[in-house]
């Protein structure tokens, strides 16, 4: 069986392979057919120089190319669809239906059109004008080409050739280079041949999409850290973060990641007095969304200890004890089993669970654990290890002093969030904890689950360390999300007609957000 | 002489010295009477526990008593102006007036004020709703005090306890540690002094400001990289930046850096036909002020080699032959020697000065050097070393193809200028560079030298690797300087009572500006 091709520079062509790998069908455990190659150095420099010249090309290309393009892309992907979703399903086991034709394959295409309105309509860029100095300033593209690492969990909406960054990179004037998931890389192929027609029909530059399926931990430094790249978006596992991060930081390269999150969740005595069953429920319900493999999934429960969060941590161990689903490959299983052995040792109480599934498919027990307050803040730092599954450790602070110190004592976070009663019974308390909290998370919720996260322009899909590495920056939501994929160029005293568009005098597009002196306006430059 | 004392947790007090310094008159060469200390890791320590708590504390207050502070702050330098200036002088040899009374001491309290001004008024914060959802987003506080480490040439403006990045970080909501550049130490502690009385006045937390003068390099990384830091702020040396960097980048803080840049002047051929004499005076009046001692700088400029532009050079070289300016140290003298010695060793030809200058302070014979196109690009980064002094780099390249490719070569810059024929007659020429250039600099000039770096909403004073650490911040500019010491905040689904009044319904000051479902409003969510 020979390799699959790489796309560089505008051709699908065997790729200059170092090694092959195969992606594993997790519900039967088998290889499927297809052989991937592993790219060597000089396949990479090859996308980076080609990268490189069609973000120059790019430059002198209208938004509204740009737009057309992703919309183009949005509805080649709708065309293909069946054939992802199988293609997907074999690859990651994760359910055809709803999960990845109705919501996840929607959710892509939505993106993509988000983003092909946020370019065109040019607002994101942040357009600041100082007419009695002639300042102005802009965000514009990095001047390279923008490194996708998607992760494994989400094939379509994260997909390195498909997601949030992909479309956030693109909308923001810079190509991309994807590299494939390894658990994945039939349906990353899949989505850069639909991008690739989408590009050839709408008259794009040939490099504005290549993919790459694997290259060697060195070769993925020099991708990230090259003179010629622009910046990378990393949404995977924080020892793999973590390395990209240090090799890219060294050269000064914008690296944006989203890492690991334990998801806090502070369910509040009143909560409890109320609403048990339900908060346990919604609980165990977005616990176990995608067999738990959610960067969101709520792994960390703090509650007061009494009878009540005593009858609630049992109502929860019993929906715990349902059926595990197959995970997204036997990889997972490790790394589970590996992180509750770790939290384990550092004195969490095995309830439910604990062990992995024999039988068809990679499985690992739903599991729950517990400690004490006084327990985890011995330890607090070996207590916050994520474990990507339907795992969650529930913490019995002894009281309100104890709780706030437990949200002290928190790393960073993607979400943090605070059940309490309706009726304002938890109102002090809240005042008490939830100042703890918003400093540690990204998105702060009340009586919500964190899981599903809305593309919306508020969303923060981001958080302090090590949950992103910039607690600045959100994945998710346009147009927010491209200013990650933006340099700030200012023009000082520079010509009317050598001005971007964006600044000109005359309103582009006569409905762009601007701000001019210290106006936001839609208004042409009085 | 007993050391100076240092300002921790709303207490100057005796530090806990590891070591003691003293600063030097540049004009003299002799040591000034007061006596510093470096401070142990266990004060450090101890500053961080304190501008924690100020930044917890700070929280709870409004933007509004932020506005008064940095106001009756601003009043209080005004009302210092005397000491500072002479104080400043005598450390620095920079001119009273009209540079350091007339100039950089109105900026300095001009941008504490414009940092007020947008403490009130609240827009910085990008306040962003989605009604449909009910998710709300905004930057807010780091959660943890801001590190600032100011340059030794704006001793004002730039200042640690009193520049751009203090305002800012301030204006955010974060408590700020000062660590003073070892130049100008009293003019430091003569800031905080008049910081410290402006809080207590105005009631803010104690360990709002800290002042610390030196610590040892492994202390000073283990400040940009503690736990409870929110992020620093350092302008400086690219050697002392890198390391920094590193530290903090390893622990995931946020660092902005400004370390070093050539500040590239493409001067095309009608601009010389049309205005010989003028750009040449442009360019050394850019050169020289401050002694050369400015980030901006114009080190490097590229002409097309032609008559004209050997009579532009000799009419620079003409204009390096005045006597040079006391620089701010004796160490200025070695690096700029240094330099010197680095670009000779690249190729440049030195064509005036090149050497020290004895007698009364610290001088450095001003500098001008040349080099052809060709022999750059056989070693183009040994080139691009900055010279931090009256030194500049001429390239003479052979066509325009080489003028391209001397930009395609430039490293990240802050600034990057082309002068051109004011008639038109360079715009063809233009369009093949100016778009090289973009993507190499921060801030893009037209006819105008870069030196003078406007506080505008406009500005970036930033740019790419390694003029900075990131391409999408600038140091210089209220609010957009802000974003720097801000994290995205979200709020999911919180109880209306509960968000902080910019995400509230009720527009808080009836003026600010939010970004409603899309919309930039001023007006309450309806």
């Amino acid at each position: 069986m020979p390799l699959q091709p790489v796309l560089i520079n505008g051709a699908w062509r065997a790729s200059d392979a170092v090694g092959e790998f195969e992606a594993v069908n997790p519900s039967t455990k088998t290889p499927l057919p297809d052989t991937y190659p592993v790219s060597s150095a000089a396949e990479v420099e090859e996308a980076l120089h080609a990268g490189y010249e069609a973000a120059v090309t790019l430059r002198t290309m209208s938004p509204e190319a740009i737009a057309r393009f992703l919309e183009a892309y949005a509805a080649a992907i709708e065309a293909r669809a069946d054939a992802l979703v199988e293609l997907a399903y074999a690859e990651t086991a994760l359910p055809k239906s709803p999960r990845l034709r109705d919501v996840e394959l929607p959710r892509t295409t939505d993106q993509l059109r988000q983003a092909a309105a946020a370019a065109r309509e040019r607002s994101w860029c942040l357009a600041t004008i100082d007419t009695k100095r002639n300042i102005r300033s802009m965000y514009g593209p990095l001047g390279g080409p923008v490194v996708v690492f998607g992760p494994n969990n989400f094939p379509f909406a994260f997909g390195s050739a498909s997601g949030g960054d992909f479309a956030a990179a693109i909308a923001a004037g810079n190509p991309v280079i994807a590299k494939a998931n390894t658990g994945h890389p039939g349906t990353t192929k899949l989505f850069a041949a639909a991008a690739f027609e989408a590009l050839q029909a709408t008259g794009m530059p040939p490099a504005l999409v290549q993919l790459l399926y694997r290259v060697k931990p060195d070769v993925g430094y020099r991708l990230v850290s090259h003179p010629l790249v622009g910046a990378t978006g990393f949404t995977g596992s924080r020892s793999a973060g973590l390395r990209l991060k240090e090799a890219a930081d060294k050269a000064g390269k914008p690296i944006y990641l989203e890492m690991s999150s334990i998801n806090p969740i502070f369910v509040l005595p009143g909560a409890l007095e109320e609403r048990l069953e339900a908060v346990a429920g919604e609980l165990f319900a977005s616990c176990s969304l995608g067999v738990g493999q959610f960067c969101t999934k709520p792994g960390f429960v703090v509650v007061l200890h009494n009878e009540k969060s005593e009858a609630f941590f049992a109502k929860v161990a019993e929906l715990f004890q349902s059926p595990p689903g197959v995970l997204l490959g036997e990889g997972g299983v490790h790394t589970i089993a590996d992180a509750v052995q770790k939290l384990q040792a550092a004195g969490a109480q095995l309830v439910v669970g604990g062990y992995e599934v024999e039988g068809p498919g990679y499985r690992y027990a739903n599991t729950l654990l517990r400690i004490s307050g006084d327990d985890f803040l011995k330890r607090p730092h070996d207590l916050q290890i994520e474990a990507f599954g339907v795992v969650s450790l529930v913490v019995f602070a002894k009281d309100i002093a104890q709780m706030q110190a437990i949200a002290a004592a928190l790393e960073g976070n993607l979400t943090g969030c605070l059940y309490s009663h309706t009726g304002g019974d938890d109102d002090a308390l809240y005042e008490q904890v939830a100042p703890l909290l918003r400093t540690k998370v990204g998105r702060l919720l009340n009586d919500k689950m964190p899981t599903g996260v809305a593309v919306s322009p508020a969303m923060n899909h981001g958080g302090p360390y090590p949950a992103t590495g910039h607690p600045g920056f959100t994945a998710v939501g346009i147009p927010a999300a491209m200013l990650r994929f933006g340099a700030l160029h200012c023009y000082d005293n520079v010509r009317q007609h050598r001005l971007p568009p964006e600044l000109q005098d005359k309103n582009p597009t006569g409905t762009m957000w601007r701000l001019i002196d210290g106006v936001w306006t839609q208004k042409d430059v009085a």
